[in-house]
């Protein structure tokens, strides 16, 4: 019967699309803002907005029969959906009516709109127009080919979405570089490696996970920025990712990434030949490994014919490599590459090697010199679908690095950018730190080879040195998390990254305003307050982590989150600040130091070589220094470090009341979340502001000139309280807390109080709790003024440590209590498990100061909402340049 | 040790207070709005309506020691936490600096501002005033007892929430009436008997639940209002709630509500001694039945001791009663009231008793006399503490009825009025139908009993016939829901009921907006459009469901739900209209009729004897009158009915888009669950308005003089479309489907579809599919057009039908689809256990049409909002009138 082969057939399709439709047609007005739905939110127009698209067309059709292309189609209906309420027809094929066409330009040659579609668009263009097609008036949505016409579809939403005219559309885009990856660096385990969101998405037990459909969507969010493949394992690689089932399971992570034009690639354990494939060897040279290699890529590609390549970080931090063999990187490189090119793969080796055994006590010995060192010698011998993966900075994604001299290093051969989206060293998404700025001046900075003009953003794409295929890699490391990264607010950074890598040239207050009311809507002080929030937020976690060019003065040898200003001395990892009592910094110079400004080309070299033309924000990155040598700013660098730091932990203690004026603006799911979020970076920033103070304050002997390191009247520690249950206990590294003790319960307590008694005048105070809240274990802290119970908690985050330290190191605000002399105030801890109700200290302060320092007493809004009022009018009337 | 003795002092009171701690201190920034709070959310003032209180004082002292002045000073302490960020200490005893003092006149006697106490306050009243105790400034919340204090806090933290100023407070408030109490028709197995929000929250599996909190909140809830007694259990009452088991029980829920001054009281079941009791009868003369009773009293005071008394249902629809033995009321009552009346408790005797057996074919027959042929004889024969509870009108809670003449008909016996809070007959929470201004209208119909003004509101709160002991009952039903009412939009109807119930006299519109402005916050469009929708939802369900005092014309042997205008018809429950193929109405005049009308004082039979006198909203409650019949409003009766059945359901459907206007404006979580319902109530209305006017059609054989009824170009009936699968089926009662059919799959079948060929021209449409949604499956329905799947949902609500009929019918809005003639639309239905994806019509109509009638397309809110701003200002400022 017709009617059940058309049952049928429905059913089928709707079995493939049915969750997607669901979501689709219902998450506008029934789901809760978790985050999940990122900047595809599609958050309904306003009736007024929504009155110049009457006239949209009914009907959107596919010219070509594709995957990539019904998502597009598909893309345009849900998005039209969600914000004008209209479901549009889905057809094929030419118009019959005034429609929204969708093909590639060679489905469209010979119609009336091809004539004028530029030549030599490279792949991923598109191009937005109006015109007539068999006599209708139709919007066209056309590209080279049809990933091309999935980000126009992408960009034709966010015109609606900006509330942009459609009447004439005449755009082009091209992306700036073909390779546009993300790497997640997830195991196979499930757990993922510098991932702050949950889980894998693609892993659990060793296995590829059943249900993939947060993999298909994670597909839908790279796409809809740009990024065009997906390097899905870590890059410390499990060898097993090249088991035949593997593969198969593989394939199946493929095929949810292909309708969105994502390619999915794959890390690689070099030593993989010997270590599960039978061999004795993984000599890159030897006949028998070239032919397992050989073997292994075909058979991938006969079951993912769109498999993207391999990614390689091999010789590195215990990792195998050629150098077992005495064979070069580009030996290795070339070896996989010459398997991966008939069938149109390409192989990413990172520059990411270094010798982690390093003779501290050698001055001349330098880490940063390792990736030129071995890889510029090698310029010329990479096969051409090789592409050398260069972190942005010669160490680790730190907080502020100078660029890379293998940028300019390499000529005659391919190179790609790494970039950190998961922030491993800047605050793992508890912290708000925005980096689209700390890109945009990586890819800016000129570094002059043959004196010409040549920022980053030139080399990597290739137009410097005419090298076809370069580009952006991302690590982002999203999870299971519904809101993907572990902070709506950290999103940003990856909206940010796939903004970029499509065209390093936008300007990043434009990406973020953009990013922003996608997210959170267009009411104007939403807008701008959040992107004012995000662009300082970079800066203020600069200035209380690691500020001078210091690099992020973590524990670089624990979880890269707290405080450890030591831990990078007197070690063979290299990452040193040299810091002792006379002065601070690395000296890097040519003249007395590693040589390291020597790798650069001239000009830069001259500008890092001399003290003097070094910025103050990289100076002690190339130069040791004296305390007391007078900056730019005309303070010394002792001072200049305090100073700083506060000012940092100032601005992070502002964000809590900034965020606290969208009140009502935004929804209370991702409100609150994000305050919470931002409470807990206020408090952590005077941990890392109070450690690296007070470490060198000790180092030095020289004084806070504005008194403050090392004097905190308001603040009593918890080891000076009068306790019961409790006792003291020593912090290490010992600046990482309050006078460097904290208190715990004894092993035997049930619950534990230490108690003060109030001395000073009577009135409204704020009664902050420096605690720590451990993984291993859920205390609980009672807070009592007399016998008033003021303020109870479960000291229940999941923060990364299993002792009480400056990752574990947190803070609970009381506002707003009333106390009169004499007055005792009284901590009750609860030990859980391994946690035992640990304490720093209480702070009391009187409430009217502890609210003129968040800024909350002069916080109008209306003036300022107003001036972002007219910036949203500009460009929703398109007149805003990018 | 001391500080043991501390720890374990403040534990033992932690655990007390904890649970209320935890969520006071961080509801307000963690907790999802659900409505749970109600109108106590205490939400965060934004910063410059904070500081006209930056002087409060800093303390709250209790100068006695009573639960409910420590209830008081809890909830003075968490409103203000909430409210304004502080917390304020807790103290006891007189003040020794500036403080908030909550104490009795007695306490108060002797210092300085008790000189100022007015004399003769009834219990409960209160005093907000300031003044200087121990020379200190004091803001002194007092009253004659501690309930009155207890609803002076509640008072000034209104104050706080409604921006007034505290600087010169003087405010006397006193309660209209000793009795201002909410029944609750709970039985023990857990089931609410008229309850639309989830089961008991005291009762499950016929014992008292273990944890009370939600009991303890609804004592909170109904203090916050100034209502002071609940009776737990339904008037159908269990026998065994005398077992001695039960009483124990019962003493927990007393003593949960007892620090919110809150009596608890419970129905019984008058046959009980033979029931339970092991006697051979309940005549209530009888010595060992008096004594049963005596002894049950006595032991219920020990457990008890501020027990409230007894509710008693007798001789009505199947419960047992004094006629069983010849005895009248009064002898059941006094007997009880003799037993209760040493300990203080009352007897609560409901009026509403009638024979539901009557003889419907007798035109002199009336079920609405009952209540004053019984009661009014025995007017003088009740004793002091026998309260005669009457319900609002002589029937059932109909949408509108004539109020009750034993209002007027009781001179020597307290009288209390019962109202309806749940929604029985008026939508059961899924329709808004808010009843204040119902109440109201009864509150003041003046009575003129001997010729005097006696409106309603003096004759239940002992004014007019100096009876002490009197005032308001009403039952509310609240269930375990979170929202407790199963819509929070309902709360509006527990909120003005107390409002109400301490003062008749105060304004429904400035109640309406106090609760909206609680509920939701003080954004003025918010405000205004809540409070307009109010308001305009009691007429808008009158007209839609039964106009012209036809009372609600639902199915009266069913759920009392959806449509069913022969159900009261023809059987012996004697809620009869009387409609026939010449006209409608029921003859309750003295002359012609069942003589009801001249149960009523002169003056009132005299306005209601004459048809030409009698309001048109009531003339068919009273006459018997053609159906061309000219109304005062110059129509005749049977196009009035069209019309305003047209008119409600009119307003029903713009309910949605003056609530599409406030997104963004108030919370996610209850915009969408309350924009459901609205989304629900205009599909119902349409069901309603059918079924009326279908029906009055057939009946009268009167046509729409504006063509509507029966006319629905518009429709594609199910019946007529193509079916596989599906085949059709007659409802019952034919009028609650539109054709008098519908279609349903066949048992065998798996899916089954429905498809239609569209033929109108080209354009955007809105696709309506009415189904029926049954509480015995969950079916699956998907919307396809063409190929094109454009919607789909599970038929999961929980309606009151297991079968297709106007209790289960209900509607999917389908918005902005595009279509062409040729189009295929087809409805594929998946049945699920029982219910078989049962459809009526679909409706096609043009969206531009559809978004006209909403009211979307000229819902301009701007200068309406500025209008409410200046209301809410001149509030603010404490100009405003109560």
């Amino acid at each position: 019967m017709v009617e059940e082969d058309f049952v049928k057939h429905w059913t089928s399709k709707a079995a493939a699309l049915g969750i997607l439709l669901l979501i689709a047609l219902c998450s506008v007005s029934l789901q809760a803002e978790t985050g999940e739905n990122v900047w595809l939110r599609y958050a309904p127009l306003d009736t007024h907005a929504t009155q110049q698209y009457s006239t949209l067309p009914a009907v959107v059709t596919v010219l070509d029969d594709s995957a990539v292309l019904n998502s597009a189609q598909r893309e345009i209906v849900r998005g039209v959906h969600g914000m004008l309420g209209r479901t549009l027809r889905e057809s094929n094929g030419l118009p019959t009516e005034p429609a929204i066409v969708l093909g590639t330009f060679s489905s469209l040659s010979g119609l009336a709109s091809a004539a004028k579609q530029p030549r030599d668009l490279v792949p991923g263009s598109y191009v937005l127009t109006t015109g007539k097609i068999h006599g209708m008036e139709c919007i066209i949505i056309e590209g080279p080919d049809a990933d091309g016409v999935l980000y126009g579809a992408f960009a034709f939403l966010n015109k609606i979405a900006f509330h942009q005219s459609l009447a004439t559309l005449h755009e082009v885009q091209q992306p700036s570089a073909p390779v546009r990856w993300v790497d997640q660096w997830d195991n196979l385990n499930g757990t993922i490696e510098r991932g702050y969101a949950g889980p894998s998405i693609f892993f659990d037990h060793d296995t590829v996970r059943p249900d993939l459909s947060r993999a298909s969507e994670y597909a839908r969010i790279l796409a809809s920025v740009g990024l065009n493949g997906c390097n899905v394992n870590n890059v410390n690689a499990s060898p097993h990712m090249l088991d035949d089932g593997m593969i198969r399971q593989l394939a199946r992570i493929a095929d949810v990434f292909r309708p969105w034009g994502v390619k999915m690639a794959i890390s690689v354990d070099l030593a993989s030949p010997k270590s599960v494939g039978g061999l004795d060897t993984f000599d890159p040279l030897d006949p028998k490994v070239i032919a397992w290699w050989q073997h292994k890529v075909d058979e991938i590609y006969k079951q993912i014919p769109d498999f993207g390549g391999f990614t390689v970080k091999a010789d590195s931090e215990g990792q195998p490599g050629p150098s077992s063999y005495g064979r070069s990187p580009a030996d290795a490189a070339n070896m996989l590459a010459t398997a991966l090119k008939p069938h149109g793969g390409v192989l990413l080796y990172r520059a990411f090697v270094y010798n982690h055994h390093l003779d501290w006590t050698n001055p001349k010995n330098d880490r940063a010199r390792a990736a030129y060192d071995i890889f510029h010698p090698l310029d010329g011998k990479f096969d051409d679908n090789v592409i050398i993966q260069i972190k942005y900075g010669p160490i680790d994604f730190q907080v502020r690095e100078p660029v890379s001299p293998l940028f300019s290093g390499l000529e005659k051969t391919n190179e790609a950018i790494e970039l950190q989206v998961t922030q491993e060293y800047t605050g793992q998404q508890r912290h708000l730190c925005y980096l689209a700025p700390l890109w945009k001046e990586v890819f800016d900075f000129d570094l002059h080879a043959h004196g010409q003009s040549t920022p980053v953003k030139d080399l990597i794409t290739g137009k410097t040195f005419h090298r076809p295929t370069g580009g952006f890699v991302g690590v982002v490391n999203v999870g299971m998390d519904g809101n993907w990264m572990g902070n709506p607010m950290a999103l940003a950074n990856v909206y940010s990254f796939g903004r970029l890598a499509w065209n390093p040239n936008q300007s990043v207050k434009d990406i973020t305003e953009d990013w922003t009311r996608l997210t959170f809507g267009d009411d104007p002080l939403v807008v701008e307050t959040v992107v004012n929030m995000q662009l300082a937020s970079w800066p203020a976690y600069e200035d209380y982590t690691g500020p001078l060019g210091l690099q992020t003065l973590t524990n670089i040898l624990g979880p890269h989150y707290g405080p450890g200003v030591e831990s990078s001395e007197n070690n063979g990892w290299g990452q040193w600040h040299r810091a002792d009592h006379e002065g601070v910094g690395m000296d890097r110079s040519v003249a007395t130091g590693t040589g390291f400004v020597g790798q650069y080309p001239p000009a830069v070299t001259k500008m890092y070589e001399s003290v003097q033309t070094t910025p103050d924000n990289l100076l002690l990155f190339f130069h040791h220094v004296p305390y007391t040598y007078k900056l730019h700013s005309g303070k010394t660098v002792i001072q200049e470090l305090y100073d700083l730091h506060y000012q940092g932990a100032e601005r992070a203690y502002e964000f809590i009341s900034q965020w606290e004026a969208l009140r009502g603006r935004i929804d209370d799911e991702r409100y609150d979340f994000i305050l919470n979020k931002f409470k807990y970076q206020a408090g952590h920033a005077i941990v890392w502001r109070d450690a690296v103070c007070n470490w060198f304050f000790r180092e030095s002997g020289i004084a806070d000139a504005k008194g403050r390191v090392g004097h905190h009247p308001d603040r009593v520690e918890a080891e000076d309280m009068k306790l019961d249950g409790y006792a003291p206990i020593d912090i290490s590294p010992w600046e990482n807390a309050s006078g460097g003790k904290g208190i715990e319960c004894a092993e035997s307590a049930k619950t534990c109080t230490a108690s003060y008694q109030f001395t000073k005048p009577a009135g409204w105070y704020e009664i902050d709790v420096q605690y720590f809240d451990q993984m291993n274990g859920q205390s609980k802290f009672q807070v009592m003024v007399r016998q008033q119970l003021i303020d109870e908690w479960i000291a229940d985050d999941h923060l990364p440590a299993m002792k009480p330290n400056g990752d574990s190191s947190t803070r609970r605000w009381i506002i707003g209590i009333a106390l009169r002399p004499g007055d005792d105030i009284r901590i009750v801890g609860t030990p859980d498990n391994g946690e035992r109700a640990p304490l720093d200290y209480i702070r009391i302060v009187p409430w009217h100061e502890a609210r003129a320092a968040r800024g909350s007493e002069n916080r109008a809004s209306e003036s300022r909402a107003e001036g972002m009022a007219s910036t949203a009018k500009a460009k929703a009337a398109g007149t805003s340049s990018k």
